[in-house]
């Protein structure tokens, strides 16, 4: 499907974007990706004036359907708090794309994809890729929309480094940013956690060294075990506490290694459903990609340098106070970075003890915030 | 080798008691162990009155080499900031005797011991262990040394669970007890992650339904994934940032899955080590009787009736303030109960930023408040 037909039609739309052979994507790895996919939804129409588009960006494990019904998992989108009618992405007033990032595994090239020299899925063949590659193929798929302005570009979690990325490499192209929960570079801590993941992923012995696809097998388990470390990371101490306590799953203790408690079995659950519905390389390789993210890094080591041309952009940093994967104070690192370039910049700390995941959970203030960023903005940009 | 022969000689001793065949240890989910070894270590000479005995309890992947070099390792024992001469637990003042628990891999009985029904070893036919369990067989090793009454038991983490369980089961044998960065339960939070790492060992087909050794095997990778992820636990954020940042292995990035940043080299160099000195089913065993750790509701569901009859013993709890593996509040809590009960309890919050491993790292605080509890406590008992 090509992009005009594509976007035409009903207003929740989509489909994937094919870059042919030679019209790839550049690579911070130096490398290129010769053919390039971008799967993406549609929800809203694109004004006359092109000024009412807004990017929404997902996080590690998360993909294109932001709202509507996840063809995948038969579910609500993962931002369906957020994009609908009457929600604070309303379609009805803006035209709202979101794109699988490439190297996921939701019909954007990734390491599942054909590999075009080999008739094979890539697998380890395929190129490391950065928050900074994803949005260089976000910015492709917006340009081949026909739009050369986003009213906004927001995210949470990973979502929220690529809004960053884009206000570093296309200021120009920005009226608005949104950042939520996430932090301007990779902590030691985070990266460690990935690097538990990505071990118990490759200590499986059906991923093959990658090639688990044309072997016919899947490393379910590994997968599985790197969910359930990095779930408890998404959540609060004081949330697992108060979801699950020491509440058991029986009467009793079990006196084996069943799930006698109920956090034990959600666990399970949600490596189970997991593996369901992501790819294990995918997995391995967007970790990696926040793992190297470090947005200063790429300017002389000045964060503030990052938003020397953003000074046009009106950004909303947000945080959540009980979020431990990326606290409060590194959404202040980018506050103080933004002020010290000039920027304009409102920042909040949501008070909740729902973790890293409140970004989009039934989290009030969160939707009252983005309702009144939106409305203001949208003021001023005269929509 | 037995008691009498362990303990008689030099100043550093040590060995293994063996309980017959109907001597073995009553377990709490009702079975029995039929015959139980016990593997200590001794530092220092029993006093003609007997007043001069500290049990010290190790934590889930530590052992009875509490000083002196571990034989497994070749490395200092786990305690040697504490345990030696001119230390706060100076062998030339104390009998400090330290014991393998119940369940662990280095001589006491545990899943790796010869079941006597099959002749092979035990694996998953080993019964799953408390807390309580350990200390009971401890109980028994210290009644076997011809002990009546410790001046103290000490421990960290889970040992200092054990000590808890020791003022709850055996108020009158203790004269103090010494509680170091630990929880009266486990939590949410904690069994969560135990149970990541039980899913990484059980999801290693080497772990063989638990009966590798039988098969000539040993998972390997599991057991590592499962030290891996546990031991970000044990180090705060600020730590890990500390110490390794996002410092490179090599001049730049790989650009692929090697261990580029020094944090996850670290960490792979933790999981490696690990599987050369411990047992996965050990590690199985010893975890769920952490999660299983529920000092109120083995009474009533009141924390404080667990100290019913310890109000003769001299407490301090001691915890450390970037520990979030048991934060300070559970340490309070702790407090909080022995106060409701009406016992002696000293309490301090170490300020540290090494996280919950402060209790045997570099930390001279610990040093000095250990050194100061001892020798206040040892004048009140006339030592």
């Amino acid at each position: 499907m090509d992009a005009a037909e594509a976007t035409a039609g009903s207003e929740t739309d989509g489909g994937t974007l094919s870059f042919p052979a030679g019209q790839g994507l550049r690579l911070d790895s130096g490398g290129r990706l010769e053919a390039l996919d971008v799967a993406y939804q549609t929800y809203g129409r694109l004004n006359a004036a092109k000024t009412n588009a807004v990017l929404v960006c997902h996080a590690l494990t998360m993909d294109q359907h932001a709202a509507g019904t996840n063809p995948a998992t038969g579910k609500p989108g993962w931002w369906s708090r957020v994009v609908g009618p009457g929600l604070p992405l309303d379609p009805e007033r803006y035209f709202i794309v979101c794109a699988n990032v490439v190297g996921g595994c939701m019909g954007s090239t990734g390491p599942a994809s054909i590999n075009p020299r080999t008739g094979d899925p890539y697998g380890l063949a395929f190129p490391v890729i950065t928050i900074a590659d994803m949005v260089r193929a976000q910015a492709m798929l917006i340009a081949a929309l026909g739009i050369e302005t986003l009213f906004a570009v927001v995210g949470g979690s990973m979502g929220g480094m690529q809004v960053l990325q884009w206000a570093a490499d296309y200021p120009q192209k920005l009226f608005s940013a949104v950042c939520i929960g996430a932090a301007p570079r990779h902590s030691a801590q985070n990266i460690a956690f990935h690097e538990v993941g990505r071990q118990a992923i490759m200590a499986d012995p059906d991923w093959r060294g990658g090639a688990y696809e044309v072997a016919g097998v899947r490393p379910e388990k590994g997968l599985a075990v790197a969910r359930m470390a990095a779930h408890i990371t998404y959540l609060s101490e004081a949330a697992l506490q108060r979801k699950f306590g020491r509440e058991l799953q029986r009467d009793g203790l079990s006196w084996g290694f069943d799930a006698d408690f109920q956090v034990e079995s959600y666990l399970r659950h949600q490596g189970a459903s997991f593996v369901d519905r992501f790819d294990a390389n995918s997995y391995l390789y967007i970790t990696r990609a926040l793992d190297y993210f470090d947005l200063a890094a790429q300017h002389g080591g000045v964060l503030a340098n990052a938003f020397a041309n953003a000074r046009g952009v009106r950004f909303c940093v947000l945080s959540f106070s009980s979020d431990w994967l990326y606290p409060t104070a590194e959404s202040r690192d980018i506050v103080r970075a933004l002020n010290a370039a000039g920027c304009r910049a409102s920042f909040a700390e949501i008070e909740t003890d729902k973790g890293h995941d409140a970004f989009f959970l039934d989290e009030p203030q969160l939707d009252a915030t983005l309702r009144g960023f939106f409305a203001s903005t949208a003021q001023a940009r005269g929509l």
